[in-house]
């Protein structure tokens, strides 16, 4: 993989060749999140827009030369990515905006934003996997420097996770026959458990938060040698996750939007659209980056917070979070020195938006564009609601509000969320006088 | 439309113009189901399996030509169809079976197979509403030929379903801003509902049956003028669906294969599978008509039953029909001429499958493909594995299994069949040694 040049920590800035860490910088632990650096002039002959206008290929693995992975690397068989992009006018127009897409990512295989990610973690497990046949020693949280040494036969990937990239992990395995062992929170909705259950995942429900999860997973995967998928660890996750920016330039003709809109947990999503956008800069396929709008939880506001008060998120201690948006609920985001970057080098901001703006934002957005989103998912378009609102974004601005994950996923909130606004279902028998009656009451 | 020859009705072989009758032969009431008849001589200059190559649309509009809409008909947004079909070699492994794919319906919009009819629903509609301006006649029960008129603004859009035609109609309504009264039986799944509900649409619940449902549909548009998407009635809803049979074979290089499993509750999917393989026949882009399996849920087999009797669906009476696979309950199984058509002239067959059998197959599914499928979907799949064991299909065919609908659509069936293989989450506290206890107990 020459098209690496290093994996650099965004702490200290010191480089590593992939080869000669595991996850994080030895210098600064968990918190030496690794950004991957690409040698771009070795990138640039292999992959252009006009060679991707010619390119079949259907999912994130169109960009191939662009992702740490060798030419040759299989990957597993799930169309991830390549979600669409709409247009949505009708709801621009009530906003007073000209330009609105939505960047539909519950359109993915779990139907979730995470399976890019979990994409990723296989093939590079399997490359770990293949390289380091040991399969006996173990790596240590006291040593994170270590390389990762899994069975060969049976490699463990693990992942904590408030249920999206959990079930995103455990789809992925399950179409290559991987074993994997997942963590998440004991209130995660019922649908991402069954999915879980379902894919064969082992399941351990944590009578805790996700950050207990989270911190459990990492014990774990050290104690044991698995693989650790980890968002806000694992320095890969960002490069599946930016393969939405190549996207949505390609989808605008390589144009990049004027500003995008993404909520924000644990920061790695935000991360991976900044550095989708940087590659493309860095290539000269865009000619400017857009403002990113990190959208957070009003209960789950760590980053905003930090971000408006300018405290230093590396020494910000973990708050409490609790929000309808379970998949954006993280008390001490993992990710958050690449989301805080994300944000302070796009010049663009934080916004939090209450329970209430994202439950209201799940039937606005579904009936103005047809794109049904989880509450994370959601979060983002009350975002740009409470944007317009405050003129944050200019009347002609381009831009895109990404959904992070289909509405299926979390039912229980989809109704409180109509109930909410007043919305129910008419219970007849049936006939027709009955209908009649009911519609007598309606303006359809 | 010149591509369009005829309607043809099924019964009579009586042959209409579109703008001759509504939607059913007139000359037999509801039964009269019509047959888009094409000259594929004028269809041919205009689509090939060569300009198919160079054609970057990923939705069924990408067969626009062979499709009953004109060629600058408007489309709604939404990306229907252009599914994944996976080779699914595990699978085939364990049936003793060398070729099976899985086409995941599951990922159109609305996370099922219904998205390509519904589409297509929304196009005729709003052709229907442009083309007949006088908004206050109405058609009615007693004279179905007459053209369905409805208001050019706001014309609206019906149907019956178990949830997840609704669901689709609901999502593509809203994604052009277009008004829908739904009926579905008040036993849907509560995720079929919410769908409903956040996108907008009208909901009437109906104390009684999906065919309860469906009549009281039928008599509401009627006498309100409502255009009618129901399935086995209105003559399009065939020609949307038939597009996963263009998908499977170009998927497949331009073969068809051997063998297509699908379930079967009203029968307008397998019609559509079989309408789709006759146009690639008669187009000579196939040279073969696969075999087209039918399952039914052992407690809605109507057309099982009459297969293997060899009895008149045209005389046999409705059964009471009772199945954990909502969508593919139904007592009288509204296009059943076209679904015995396509088992009997494709030298098919139907199958039963026990609900324990169509619960057990959603982790097999899952599990061996990445692939998570609700009841229904995963009853094709059982479906094949029951025609593996007794022999119904040979191991060298080359074999579709078609998912239908996402398994997030009916999560407490997934709870339900995880349970029954005996898999559980463990609930544990966030402490390593109880991970430890835990795998002590499993092998991985």
């Amino acid at each position: 993989m020459e098209h690496i040049l290093h994996l650099k920590c965004l702490i200290c800035g010191r480089e590593y060749q992939p080869d000669e860490v595991a996850y994080v910088c030895p210098e600064h632990g968990n918190e030496g999140i690794l950004d991957v650096v690409y040698d771009y002039g070795r990138i640039a002959p292999h992959i252009s827009p006009a060679s991707l206008a010619a390119n079949r290929e259907t999912s994130i693995w169109r960009y191939k030369p662009l992702l740490p992975v060798a030419p040759d690397t299989a990957v597993p068989p799930l169309a991830v990515g390549w979600t669409p992009l709409y247009k949505v006018d009708r709801l621009a127009i009530e906003l007073g905006l000209a330009y609105v897409w939505v960047k539909d990512d519950g359109r993915n295989p779990t139907a979730s934003f995470k399976d890019r990610a979990s994409a990723m973690a296989v093939v590079k497990a399997r490359e770990v996997s293949g390289n380091q046949v040991s399969g006996d020693q173990v790596s240590s949280v006291e040593s994170p420097h270590h390389l990762v040494t899994l069975s060969p036969h049976h490699p463990i990937i693990t992942t904590a996770s408030t249920g999206n990239a959990a079930a995103a992990l455990a789809g992925l395995c399950a179409s290559v026959g991987q074993p994997n062992v997942i963590f998440v929170p004991a209130s995660a909705p019922q649908a991402k458990v069954a999915q879980l259950l379902a894919f064969g995942s082992t399941v351990m429900l944590v009578d805790g938060t996700y950050d207990d999860a989270f911190d459990l997973c990492l014990q774990a995967a050290a104690e044991f040698g698995w693989y650790n998928r980890n968002t806000g660890y694992n320095p890969y996750m960002t490069e599946g996750k930016k393969t939405v920016s190549y996207e949505i330039a390609e989808q605008l003709g390589w144009q990049a939007p004027d500003v995008v809109f993404v909520s924000v947990g644990d920061g790695c999503i935000i991360g991976g659209v900044h550095k989708g956008f940087k590659d493309l800069l860095a290539l000269g396929w865009i000619d400017r980056m857009p403002r990113l709008i990190g959208v957070q939880a009003a209960g789950s506001n760590y980053l905003a917070e930090a971000w408006a008060k300018g405290e230093d998120v590396l020494t910000k201690p973990p708050i409490k979070a609790e929000t309808v948006a379970d998949s954006i609920s993280a008390g001490l985001p993992r990710d958050r020195l690449k989301a805080m970057t994300a944000v302070t080098q796009t010049n663009g901001a934080f916004i939090t938006v209450t329970d209430e703006e994202i439950l209201a934002a799940i039937p606005a957005l579904a009936q103005g564009s047809g794109v049904f989103a989880e509450p994370a998912g959601a979060a983002a378009y009350a975002g740009l609601v409470k944007a317009a609102h405050e003129g944050l974004v200019q009347p002609t601005d381009q831009i895109v509000v990404i959904n992070t994950g289909s509405g299926l996923k979390d039912v229980a909130a989809a109704m409180k969320a109509v109930q909410g606004v007043g919305v129910r279902p008419y219970l007849i028998q049936p006939k027709l006088t009955n209908v009649k009656e009911i519609l007598k009451t309606l303006i359809l």
